[in-house]
């Protein structure tokens, strides 16, 4: 019954989004997904609670910045921590051969309300991971959330660098930089007065 | 046919809110809301574009947060401008007088996923709109983006503590108080190393 597919997640995802970019997200359907992908309703929901999900890894994701954040090295400030995370999430998911495939998926999500709404609870999902492997380590509760809220905006401002380029960085170098600008703009912000415009 | 009904908006939330704890969001339409409220299905529209909207103001608390921050003292640092904004939701729309009305409507909220996935998406758009805000007064791109990040934090900081607090604190106070804890938070976010349980 439950037969064990090879890549099976990957496979749905590339049909699904392959469908959806052809006919729209409104107008396909989960059997028209898993015919592409030549496999099984049953396989599908296997994976992903529902349609949207197959564009969103059903977690994944959150697996490997816990992990990350987990194995950072003893000491690193908070925001160093979250560096390591984003480095693990360019080494496993947001690789040179899946760049283009990204900005399909990007595109994609950005055409649809529904899709652009799972994505933002993918977000705060993300953000609330984050801030509670933080806290594991020992960060005070408010100091986990704000660096995880900056390292989810690294992340975003990074990805978007990322799909879009022309070029040859690769995500965890975006991030690095994308955090350190980040870091750089908070910095800015805690000064009291006379410095909008700075 | 497009009769002014006084006070429109507000008669449908409740209404909604009512109809969400009695049987369910799933389980409540948007004719029984208007039904509950005594107007008409074509007056709800004329405020929403779907039943979860009615939950979230149409834009309301955007336009103020923007109005906030357009009317800041000009000199004001970024989070101080931030600052202005939460204190025009609080004097506007998180009064004392509707505290209970606001844990319900969190509750409510809280129980759907699809109602999450709403309010999630909004919070997006209302940190868009602060970032947007902030570089018309002149504050740079990513300084303008990390300032209104905190601001959404502190906002939800304080709100948590608003509808749940037994005590006499008003949302503009609770909100100052924790944009200056999201603040320091910021501060020892930014130390390299060696602080993660500092």
């Amino acid at each position: 019954m439950a037969r064990w597919q090879p890549h099976a997640p990957e496979r749905l995802l590339v049909a699904a989004l392959e469908l959806f970019e052809e006919r729209g997200y409104e107008n396909t359907t989960v059997v028209e997904i898993t015919e592409r992908a030549g496999l099984t309703k049953s396989t599908f929901f296997r994976y992903f609670p529902d349609k949207r999900e197959v564009l969103f890894g059903g977690g994944a994701m959150t697996g490997l910045l816990v992990e990350g954040i987990d194995t950072a090295p003893a000491g690193a400030g908070p925001l160093e921590v979250v560096a390591h995370a984003l480095d693990a999430i360019g080494r496993e998911v947001f690789t040179a051969d899946r760049r283009a495939f990204g900005a399909r998926r990007s595109a994609v999500i950005a055409a649809n309300p529904e899709l652009r709404e799972r994505e933002a609870l993918k977000e705060l999902g993300l953000v609330a991971a984050m801030t509670d492997a933080l806290k594991r380590r020992g960060s005070p509760d408010l100091t986990a959330r704000v660096a995880a809220e900056l390292g989810a905006l690294a992340w975003k401002i990074a990805h978007e660098r990322w799909r879009d380029a022309a070029g040859e960085d690769d995500f965890a170098e975006l991030a690095r930089r994308a955090l350190t600008e980040v870091r750089a703009a908070g910095a800015s912000c805690q000064r009291q007065a006379g410095s909008a415009g700075a």
